[in-house]
């Protein structure tokens, strides 16, 4: 039942969608802006939601405003598998980012359909709303309002004009008082299966079109505050100076250092923000704010490295003069994907490519981290070039996406057939 | 004639004169705004014009907005000595930068008349036009009209409201068209005094209320830009990384060093002002932007210094995969107090101390620097609290204003009575 490409599921058809979706907020020649509950975004939403009728699912956009196609298996007591990942975008985005997640998991399962496999439990293939969290500035939205995990006051967030999500979602259909019958209760999905770009350069770099991803590292995100004293570029000595700015830069290349320490260790260490004040070119910097991304697959030596930062910190500015605060932004635990998942998708691979595709971890964030708190999850990176994402230059080739649809769909039939349990 | 204070000038009028200045542009308790050219700066050389002619001084503002008062000497055609600084301030300075310099000199001059003592040759006590360049974006206006040294276009200069400062010279009492009369021949000025605050904090440190200064050293201004490449800060490993902020931290720390490398040296290097794109917490740095700002009174040493610190660059970019640009905004030379001056500043002030001041550098320029081009030049600094300046918190104790005035007064008649030639 392969065609002589050596693929089971269509690439035409899943090409052409990813084109006629791209069309949609299309931005220049490549990019997407396609911002959650926009008008865009509910145009993207529609057009899904009739591909996935087209391929016998019944469709529903739910409270949250997810977009959700259901496919009933043998038996509908069973816990149902799940695939998918989000069609909102950036406002300067790519067309693949999320969107091959839901396409990929679509064209699975509608080739599933016309192969005459009829799975074991429901499958649900989801487009959850506000994954990017730009426009409303907290992401994860919709795959959060699922599984039970809002916050207080996510609806009073208001976007850049004063409009509020709770405003957004009604327009688009959602329904904040239905929200509570909309949960899934606990143990209703047994597996979430995602297809994503790399958004890094890894799978490039090793020259391999796929991988499979053996986590989410949480981030550290700290913001750190240097206080030294100002003074006229040319009238302090420097050994009497407090610069602020030569502290920070100490405590950059240490952070740079530690990320590095152990060789082949996928810790990453970034400063991506940092601010001076007076910022003038002949006052020596008083202030400097900047922030640490601190990011390991393995929490024990990501708190060893903080640990660390937080020595280097003490021994900079006590030696430069300065004072200085710590604030902790955000500190999430890495989650990692179920290793009976990660072996049906080994083994599937093996047969795809001849040979174990690479493990790799995912830095970002997606709508996996969040399913991960109430199921087991797997994930599938694309290759991506130049590890570019969130921009119109982000691309993946044609061939690569095909390659992880398959894998993806080879796993679905694998998970909801009983064969990979 | 010395009275019991141990000094010959009057005190109780100097800082009366002070303090009646402050309240042109107060700010808050301390501070001042007193823009060039603004109706506070001629309210304030009103003012002053007013207390030169009491003190039997001729007085003209010329037509580059300087207020001059001239006091007649045996031989009017023997170069003149001239006396002074500014009364313009920055937007958020204090009360005693530049104004120390003018009241101080006029205490000087008034006492010479009051002891009777004749100079030899015409003294003139200057206020110069717009030493701050904060309006206009370009400073020591008035002395460098008065020493031929304008460059093309600088009438056209537009302040943040569109006021060119030819609109500006205009109502306050400038003539454009009497540049070239008002232009000093060479020859005019034999030598050129000015007392100011220190805007350091070397004395302060020293426990010294007042130094000689050897030299005004001329900065180096570079600005630098290092490019990189962004990624997501979660999913670039980071032995593929580009990061140019990393980069940056390293020549910041290195240009810190070279600065040290030979303790007691004067040598200062300052990286003032850093701009980071994107400047996004979670993506990796891909282009900083940061200026130099190096200053030595060895010229020499501060050729090595730069030479070293363009090896630095070439090394780290080479390193860390960067590229990167070097712009030379400003490159001025040191100008160095003439060593007759310094001679009697010394004798003069070991007869006023009990021994020799400090001799220290200044890092800052001031109006001397446009007069070292055409005269010899001696300054005074008087101890600054903090070293703050260009602040309303900078402050100048009573007790050292008036030894620097003394000094100031002591040094007026060596020079103008044959004794300091």
């Amino acid at each position: 039942m392969t065609a002589s490409n050596g693929l089971t599921i269509r690439p035409e058809r899943l090409h052409r969608r990813i084109d006629e979706l791209a069309q949609i907020g299309k931005l220049g020649d490549t990019g997407v802006c396609r911002l959650a509950l926009s008008p865009e975004d509910l145009q993207g939403v529609l057009l899904v939601k009739g591909w996935m009728e087209g391929a016998g699912l019944q469709t529903r956009i739910d409270a949250f405003g997810n977009l959700i196609g259901r496919l009933d298996g043998k038996d509908a007591g069973k816990p149902l598998l799940m695939a998918g990942s989000h069609i909102d975008s950036q406002p300067y985005g790519g067309r693949f980012d999320g969107v091959i997640g839901v396409l990929g998991a679509l064209e699975a399962v509608q080739t599933m359909t016309e192969q005459g496999i009829v799975p074991e439990m429901p499958i649900e293939i989801v487009a959850f709303c506000d994954e990017e969290g730009c426009r409303f500035n907290k992401g994860l939205f919709g795959v959060r309002g699922l599984t039970g995990a809002l916050e207080e006051g996510e609806l009073e967030r208001a976007d850049a004009a004063g409009v509020t999500r709770r405003e957004a979602l009604l327009s688009f259909g959602g329904d904040p008082a239905g929200f509570e019958a909309a949960q899934y209760a606990p143990g209703t999905v047994s597996a979430f299966l995602e297809l994503h770009i790399e958004q890094g350069p890894v799978l490039e770099a090793m020259d391999r079109p796929i991988g499979i991803v053996s986590g989410i590292s949480g981030p550290l995100w700290l913001t750190v505050e240097m206080t030294g004293f100002a003074g006229h570029a040319g009238s302090v000595p420097m050994p009497m100076r407090k610069d602020a700015l030569v502290g920070a830069a100490h405590v950059i290349i240490a952070l740079n250092e530690l990320a590095r320490s152990v060789p082949g260790a996928p810790t990453v260490g970034t400063v991506g923000s940092l601010t001076v004040f007076p910022n003038s070119r002949n006052i020596i910097p008083e202030k400097v704010t900047f922030t640490v991304d601190l990011r390991d697959i393995d929490m024990a030596r990501r708190a060893e490295r903080e640990a660390q930062l937080r020595r280097v910190l003490d021994d900079v500015t006590a030696r430069h003069g300065l004072t200085y605060t710590v604030r902790e932004d955000t500190n999430s635990e890495a989650r990692y994907c179920a290793e009976r998942i990660k072996g049906v998708m080994r083994a599937e691979a093996a047969g795809l490519f001849g040979d174990e595709p690479p493990e790799l971890m995912s830095g970002p964030f997606h709508d996996s981290l969040a399913m991960s708190q109430v199921c087991d999850y797997g994930m599938i990176f694309v290759r991506c070039r130049d590890g570019i994402s969130h921009n119109p230059l982000e691309y993946a080739a044609p061939r690569d996406i095909e390659l992880g649809t398959e894998l993806l769909y080879r796993t679905m039939v694998r998970l909801s057939t009983g064969e990979g349990g």
